[in-house]
């Protein structure tokens, strides 16, 4: 339980951080969809740390494989296995952290759990699981482009106390990826890189948050009651590594309001039904509204840190764990291209679950 | 699909506002627990509006009837189904939103998605849908005391700008039902209240907090990946009607954080390993810890109004609905019971798959 | 686990033999389908026993009521309540069996896998439950008449020794419905009856085969590896009471054949692939060719007699049964229409998934 | 939809033929359970042809390598990746194919469903997709042994109109092992493989039906309703390529029994309620009653033959196709192993489901 995701359109991920392999298969994927290698290596590579100054420096290709469900350049309608091989695991890096478990990380927890655990480099609970999400992810993404236009954009908004104003107008993926930090706000974005740079350096992390706009949804995707829009694509980004909130249009800022400055007025435009304003983030009653969906997540600081850190072992004793391995001092940067993965597989799975609403007699 | 909750633990809701019954069916509930319809009442007339000056004078009794999967006083692991008559169903008020969509509800986009809806009183998009919820949740709060001695709390933690300071060590339910707002923090709960009057007396809403602590969930409860426990919370949560955020542990509080303040450290205490501090709210990557579940829900305030609310039919045509019907000025109250259901609902599915990870022979 | 069926198109059913109520909440049945209670209680009516010699003497009417999910005559998309009451309950009947367990019964095994069981006329594991089944059924049996024009015939094929020779070209329900025994070829019918009469008087039971006729699913419908339309028509069929052994097409005559002369050869007719002859029952590889879908279903002759029954006690100790209550002495007749209901249930399923393979831009 | 199998215990599987590889992910196996490849092989060889005269002349190894989900020899509780490369691939030998649709094979029915196929070798349509499915029944296998002492057992029980006599009662693998025709009936083997080796070089084809036994299976397994053990195996083994029937227990042979000759009487042996004869097979009421599981497969002559097919192109023109390729004169024998796989994943998802129905405080 807990490795498969969606309904329709649905995505296994495998793979321990230092196994041999991680990867994902997707089953579900509608047959004929142009899909090459090519279209997942290009979010992998986004995904991929190495930009510095922001990133850990782990250095491999990641090269992606589709080992299944593609032929002659089309999906099949077949499971796609889609694979990438673990070159730089150095397991010998990690014997200290077999019997240690590290404050705010998942080794105690998965202790409890299984009773047993791959410590190396934290096994699963590795950021390095999301490869098979940004590979699953690149597919839904194919899928969506193509049979509906819709388009997965994110950045970052927020690192530690400095905000970053983006106007979502014309925004486009050149922007974002124009500046390491991947915020379109170019001069919060130079603070931004300063701060990480700074904090690195200091062996401490920062939080962040990460923003998302979703063009081209049509009105009525999503599902009523316990399917809602918002709570999948909720599920969806509170289960990336370091993830602590999320928000979808207003947030926690529409707590403040009152109803009547909240509410989002219709008007007709673009001979259709819109809204005046956006404070739902494209979703009313858990149900898409034509408007470009808005949501937000909150990272914290990951607790991997270039300074000694406090841990213990299984009786409590307190282990000092010099600093070394990888160390991310902000992750919304490279939680980027995770979260449009993870959006496009929950807005994949609601476009196919919309096909099956309508049977063709009675449409 | 989108009206079933879980996977061992399952509950379907069912029924519309005005339609004859609002329920649920519990699929997967453990055999031999005691239960009667006075533990389901309990919840369901807390739910119930009617203590004014907060809150909808609709004034149904909602007693709940168990129609089957209970025998002799315990469950039988059937299908248990919950069942509550609507008592004040008066159609005719409804007749105007035949073919009007109100601004931020769920009218146009459940008309996009289905072509048809039942327009009296939000049919199943209404807050009255979660009766089902409430019903199917005092079942599993059930199980989880019994069983594992889960207690599950939630209280009103914000309304509009007024913060509420709670101290969760020790609080009691008693002391949330103290007063009509749920807010334990007496000083500002009669300040929630006067503000909730005020608004309610000028035709507006507002927005809300609803803060949540679990007592007793074992560590090692949750999954990795997809089904980590704050993404299912989550996901939980932001099914809500009017629900915009959520938040675990620090939240979105987390993002002004260094890694080095941020990180929980392990203590030796009462004879096992706990932390200091509980920042992570009590999940550590997707799966508890041992400590006490700490979430936050932010609640819009509702589009429904005591004043005029400019809709428009579906050509986009302007029309003044005068007010009436029902309306809270803020759910938050209200939806303190709905929160704890839902709570309930993830917690007793994943007691229930902790329990397949150990088979017998080698445990 | 264990009481819903489907993926799409979703059944719960519930309710005990002898409580308040049975029946089924259908979740996913596509929006503005038109159904009333008259669609169902059609069914429910052929289900009912009581046309005497052959059935059982229980006299419920059972009416059944939509108490969500339709809207003036039409369905909404939302989960849709079908109840029917228990109106001959008389549980003082069964206080003889409370701590009995009659052979080839489930009250052993239902009290090895729950620890409690209600004892009162089988509790749920009563061929009362398929009133849940037959009802959901009759709604996807609407479902598939007005999208695709599907059609679903069950007839009895044998009752004991006697087998019926029945020609499915041109066959219609009221050939079937002609006779108490629902057996179209009239000669064999009529022993048939003569035979049920008269084991009836001798206080036994026989076992009976149901052959079932689907005309009008398009080719293309079904999915490869595990959801292969035959594994699916036979798990839906062997979970019947009663239910021993599946066939489709050719079924275990197929083992004494050799593949030159058991290949379907194809043709061109009606301007479309067709097979020359139907071994295959439709399905090949899983997935429907356009044929018409040909399975079989036998059942074992019930074990309640009409004669003392040898039961025991939870030590082994005997317990001789007098008997009494209800006894079918052969369940296939009645089985007909149940046996409709679990086909339309799994085609209803695949049609809508069905849909969700073509997008709409590359389709 | 469609390649995943089960609930807690969950099996994709994944690969074309002739695409780079076969294979499986195994989600929701328990921790720590010993694993090796070895233990996967094992199985494997067995699946695999080449013991002449019986069987398809393809030569691949089948090495399965573990590539996920195991850590220093134990299972993680994670993912299980288990790949095998295909080596023997040659698609030039199936360029013919391209066109054209094969009768009584899956070329039509999944052209008709996915408007795309791999034509090479059947794809993902041919019996190679069934690697997977054994990599994954092993690891199975391994924690039905493990935890509980489920053994199981298939044979060939029937070639054509050869039947064997086998007395379950002390039958061993050995002895099963014992002929290539995998028959444990010597007398009835010899002439079974006699009868293989003519109809092979006679470039035709033969049915044959697998039996299974299950010992060791506890009273309490399965699920009432739609979860029955027999629909679940039924959907299991009617998922084969070339199934066409299933039995449980007495099968269609109890349509010509009385109840009074059907019923098993229970008796008292070896401390615990058991039943004198076994004509449910091990089931009742669709839940274990702790006798030994028996149910039959029926298998059809394959339609691949060693002489010229009349196949057809998609407007139905007539196309000669020569023989070539692989053709197995009977598929039973190699379907053994296959078969076992199939049951072990039934039981051990339902194995684990069991264990969810006793939360600790209460049971």
């Amino acid at each position: 339980m807990g490795n498969t995701f969606g309904r329709l359109f649905r995505v296994t991920t495998f793979g321990e951080s230092h196994g041999p392999v991680v990867g994902a298969v997707v089953d579900g994927c509608p047959p004929r969809i142009p899909l090459g290698e090519e279209d997942i290596q290009a979010d992998l590579d986004r995904r991929r740390p190495g930009r510095e100054p922001l990133a850990t420096p782990r250095s491999e290709e990641d090269r992606v494989r589709i080992l299944s469900g593609v032929f002659e350049g089309r999906t099949l309608g077949t499971p796609i296995l889609l694979q990438v091989e673990n070159q730089d695991a150095r397991p010998q890096d990690y014997d200290l952290l077999r019997e240690v478990f590290r404050p705010s990380h998942g080794d105690f927890t998965w202790q409890a759990r299984f009773g047993i655990r791959d410590h190396r480099g934290g096994g699963r609970a590795s950021a390095r699981e999301t490869v098979g999400r940004v590979a699953a992810g690149a597919v839904a993404r194919r899928l969506l482009d193509l049979a509906w236009g819709v388009e997965i954009l994110a950045w970052v908004g927020q690192v530690h106390d400095l905000v970053a104003r983006v106007d979502p107008e014309g925004l486009t993926r050149e922007q974002v990826e124009a500046t390491p930090v991947r915020c379109p706000d170019l001069k919060v974005a130079e603070k931004m890189q300063a701060r990480i740079r700074q904090v690195r350096e200091e062996g401490d992390s920062l939080g962040g948050v990460v923003e998302v706009l979703v063009r081209g949804v049509p009105a009525g995707w999503g599902a009523p009651v316990f399917g809602k829009l918002q709570a999948e694509l909720g599920a969806a980004l509170l289960g990336l590594p370091a993830a602590r909130g999320f928000e979808i249009g207003s947030g926690f800022s529409a707590v403040g309001m009152r109803g009547s400055e909240h509410n989002d007025l219709f008007c007709w435009e673009d001979g259709r039904l819109r809204t005046r304003t956006n404070r739902s983030g494209g979703v009313q009653a858990g149900i898409s509204n034509g408007e470009d969906l808005r949501v937000r997540v909150a990272f914290k600081p990951v607790p991997t840190l270039g300074q000694p850190l406090e841990a213990v072992d299984h009786l409590g004793r307190p282990v000092l764990l010099q600093p070394g391995g990888r160390h991310d001092a902000c992750v919304a940067p490279r939680a980027v291209p995770v979260v449009e993965a993870m959006v496009a597989l929950v807005l994949a799975d609601h476009g196919l679950l919309r096909l099956a609403l309508s049977p063709p007699a009675h449409s």
